[in-house]
């Protein structure tokens, strides 16, 4: 469906939309409507195969095979499969950047510390690495991380992190992980042309990788983010276009990895960085975050040069045709190939990780944590430079600002309610009803920006039902208020009274997709606190506005790990009711987990309004 | 265009396929022109994207951007680079499967043993790895194979195994390779949705881990099972269905792996086994080898129980309609989605790796090395029990045994000619004008099955250019007699003359597309001994009937490693003029190698030898 009138739920966004339509420029919107117009019907069902010279082929009724013989089932979950791998890659080499990060940190090689010694403790002791000063346990500890992903043979990490029920049960299945560089291997070798044309076969061999990918490469980088930058705790930010000032020299640090925006971040904190800044004729100079980036920063950054985070990766270009964006500082997923044209907006483009690159772009200033400050260094001069060229007469101001909450990490959200009792309690008790995590990223094919996710929200917390918030979801609710307090009054008696209690949002902005596998770690924790198994649980997870493919291997490891799994839009597996069937229904019986389909995003919460009732009644609670 | 007519270039082929034909069985032939009827324009072209979201997309002249606003080269690219990290997983799976073999065998876990002991020491002691006995050697061999293709850091195998000039030319661009583990994170990151959209910048990155697929997985990997199984060496065999004899019980070994067809021809080798082949009413026991796991042990084995090679992955289904096979023991690709429905023919298929599966087979014997020769034993007692069920009235007996020469390694290649000035002097004086390593698949895309190799490779003998054959091509020439000692009449005058003093046939067969690594590795010998580098050579590569994912990043990598490359039939890049030109032309200024793409085969066989004339030419011989 194309998108016509609002194009977002935010006005801030609807307002820029009408100003780059109307100077023609290229923009997500209108190339979205232009594709709507000429979709492939056998792509949309997964039913198409581009693998191999005896190809391309299309699976239909009166075609029901591949050149090869692959049917429709095993057709729709190969296609399924390889983009989950992408997914898979894509965390992987940020968790092996953020371990190279923190070997180089305790080198002394970087300008960043051990600043939550505590956490390195921690995570040390549970990978029974002990003895020797703060910087020797974090090298050990790096070491480890990279040895375990990169491992041919059992993942220590899963063994560590997971619960025991869900290992014994992965390992009934045969789905208990190698490392992720081996199952990697294995999904790819069986997803060729000729290899593994049993879809239920490819299904589990995703499962195990999606395991590995956040039971061990998400668990790890995050718990190495947290050692480096800080564990999250609750403070107050700004979200949303309001936070460009175009008198200030503005740099963008956009894309998943926190790196070369703590180093800017700190080194914009200096007297020295905002006097040059200054002395170029601007307020100042500050850091503004886009999409995952901005998230990593703002949960772990209370910074006054830190201005807050623009939105989702739908708003990117939106946000950079205010004309108040000095540089674009953009490292790994998500950065559109368009943003080239946006530099007519006065903005300059500049990849930070050997990643990302754009047609008329081939060079960045790639991120390598011994040349980090230089990094940061060379962005701030680029920034002051541009901002005296920039024309800051034809700069847009946007006024909405909005106030948010961020940082309920899993410490967080325990030290908020008191102690875990307090939590098992509130959930015993119905106060609060159950717990969705909403880990989302955001797209246009069910409707406009953000809509789906702003509704299944406020339709939970109606419910009582408590939402941590995730992904480029995360910046969804944030920008429409609900990470606020101003939220409380949308929520459900019950769950207002708890949020009032214990003066929290409705909605707990919890972190990036990349912190899936922390969440489930949180999870973990309230399972053995109640003695029992995932699937048990009053939780649920949803994806009402899934886009890429780190979305689609969160949502395997999700039903992997026991969890009923809403996604929206429907993803390309409809060619298939043998595939439809198994991940709707049957994996529940192996599982506890299935993926939820549904497109309207209330019917959707009534549906897993049910399901948390459902558990909660088997639980006698 | 459908295929009609004759389906093959090989008479039992299309014997065989009459009779399946006629009784209205699934096959490759009948499947594929059913598809002919419905190709998409689009994915031909590698205009259609299904990564996100939202899409599908299509790339038209009215519509140039997906959704995202990737560009029509962008997409292209991507899409080719995805093909391409499956072929690296591929290999890299083979890879570390040969090295966990070798520790196992040093170990005394395996039936198997160190059988070329100069081997091992040549290869350790380029490792830098000396002292201690064999089986120490061994194991500190295999450990070092896996660190490196584990590694986040630079190669240590490509740094030892890669000409200088290539190094210094890949170091200057960029493209130097880290451990496979690392290039694959770096791809699959790359080639996600919004991070890499400049396809020069995903087509050096392809490159860079081509360049370790090659250089360090395949040559490793072939090292170690020539350590295990003995280096190739001259010696006869028999190609085509005619090996087949139903009143044997057979043991077909199909896929990419020698491991569990060696542990069986080892066994069959005893009278214990023959005997107990006999008491079910047989004259014996025999392996039987098809696609490459075929190819891998015929160049290595040359045992009365192993009956060669039936032919390459078009030939599957027709041989097991033979009605002879009792076991079809496959490991990784490949094998195709549709041979569990000639299990009517008598067959029982057992998958032997976990990556292969079938709709309706969901377990396998899966290798081990520990467990092969249990897995040996087992599919021994199953082919025995399956022969005395089998109806051997309905089996059909082809004539047709192609006698064949194999095992032209580099070792045995520069034996045959006494020593490399032999051969040196052999393409000074032009009596061999220049040499064409022959690495294909085969397809019906660019016509009848083997056709196009075949013709080719006659074109190119009788241009007096010697031919060396790896991977499902080689099949395709030893099935057609052309790697047999009859071929020499149709070489060439001069090249017919040095055949016959040297007692060799004008096509060498080398090995399976997994040998692309040793074939770089035999031009590097040539090279360093004439002091030039790689693209100075008057060598060339064709890939006649390239089908899957293997040949593509053999393909990208013989372009980065300085190679003029004929690829048919015309990959699905073609929706970009920019991509083409990149692959036609640009690349040849920077590597020395470039894609020549040109579906008729004679008139391939011409440019190849302009291009090798030219080399001379500049060379002054």
């Amino acid at each position: 469906m194309k998108i016509e009138g609002n194009v977002s739920y935010h006005e801030s966004i609807n307002e820029m939309y009408k100003k780059v339509k109307s100077e023609e420029v290229t923009n997500i919107v209108d190339r979205f409507n232009l594709q709507e117009k000429t979709r492939c019907p056998y792509c949309t069902k997964g039913l198409s195969c581009q693998l191999c010279s005896m190809g391309p082929c299309r699976i239909s009724d009166k075609n029901p095979h591949g050149a090869c013989g692959i049917d429709a089932a095993g057709m729709v979950m190969r296609n399924f499969v390889h983009k989950n791998m992408l997914g898979t890659e894509a965390y992987t080499y940020h968790a092996v950047e953020a371990a190279k990060t923190l070997k180089a940190t305790a080198e002394g090689k970087t300008p960043f510390e051990i600043k939550d010694v505590d956490k390195l403790k921690f995570f040390a002791s549970k990978l029974g690495i002990e003895g020797g000063d703060v910087n020797e346990i974090a090298k050990k500890v790096a070491d480890y991380v990279i040895a375990d992903l990169s491992s041919v043979e059992q993942s220590k990490l899963v063994e560590i992190f997971a619960p025991d029920k869900r290992k014994e049960l992965w390992k009934d299945l045969g789905i208990f992980p190698n490392g992720v560089f081996h199952e990697v291997l294995t999904v790819g070798s069986s997803s060729m042309t000729n290899v593994d044309s049993n879809y239920v076969s490819l299904a589990k061999k995703s499962m195990a990788m999606s395991i590995a990918t956040c039971m061990s490469a998400q668990i790890a980088l995050e718990f190495i983010q947290d050692i480096l930058f800080g564990t999250p705790k609750p403070h107050e930010s700004f979200a949303d276009l309001g936070i460009l000032d175009p008198d200030y020299v503005n740099i963008a640090v956009d894309g998943h990895e926190p790196f070369v925006g703590a180093a800017l971040i700190k080194l914009a904190e200096s007297e020295e960085i905002q006097n040059k800044a200054k002395e170029a004729g601007a307020k100042g100079l500050r850091i503004i975050g886009f999409i995952e980036t901005g998230q990593e920063l703002i949960q772990r950054f209370d910074s006054p040069v830190f201005a807050g985070i623009v939105g989702n990766w739908i708003v990117q270009e939106f946000a950079l045709a205010t004309g108040c964006v000095d540089v674009f500082a953009a490292d790994m997923n998500c950065a559109l190939p368009t943003i080239p044209e946006y530099q007519r907006y006065g903005v300059k483009i500049v990849p930070v990780s050997k990643l990302v690159r754009f047609r008329g772009i081939d060079e960045g200033l790639d991120y390598e944590p011994e040349k980090v400050e230089e990094i940061a260094r060379k962005l701030i001069d680029m920034a002051i430079d541009n901002f005296k060229q920039r024309d800051k007469s034809k700069a847009v101001r946007i006024e909405k600002k909005q106030k948010i909450v961020v940082g309920f990490s899993p410490e967080a959200i325990l030290e908020a309610v008191g102690e875990i009792e307090v939590l098992l309690d509130a959930i015993k008790s119905g106060a609060i009803k159950g717990i969705v995590a909403l880990v989302s990223c955001t797209t246009l094919k069910n409707g406009p920006h953000d809509l789906n996710t702003v509704t299944i929200a406020k339709e939970l917390i109606k419910r009582d039902i408590l939402v941590l918030s995730l992904g480029c979801g995360n910046a969804a609710l944030q920008v429409a208020g609900l990470t606020s307090m101003d939220a409380v009054s949308e929520a459900g008696e019950n769950l207002k009274a708890v949020c009032e209690k214990l003066n929290i949002p409705p909605v707990l902005s919890f972190g990036t997709c990349t912190d899936t596998g922390r969440a489930a770690y949180l999870l973990r924790v309230v399972a053995d606190a109640l003695g029992v198994d995932i699937p048990q649980l009053p939780v649920a997870v949803t994806a009402p506005e899934y886009m890429e493919q780190k979305a689609t291997i969160d949502a395997v490891f999700a039903v992997a790990y026991g969890l009923v799994t809403h996604v929206s839009p429907v993803p390309p597996v409809t060619g298939s009711a043998d595939v439809v069937k198994l991940l709707t229904e049957d994996i529940e019986k192996v599982t506890g987990g299935k993926i939820v389909v549904e497109e309207d995003p209330v019917k959707a919460a009534e549906i897993l309004e049910k399901e948390i009732v459902k558990k909660r009644e088997a639980l006698g609670i």
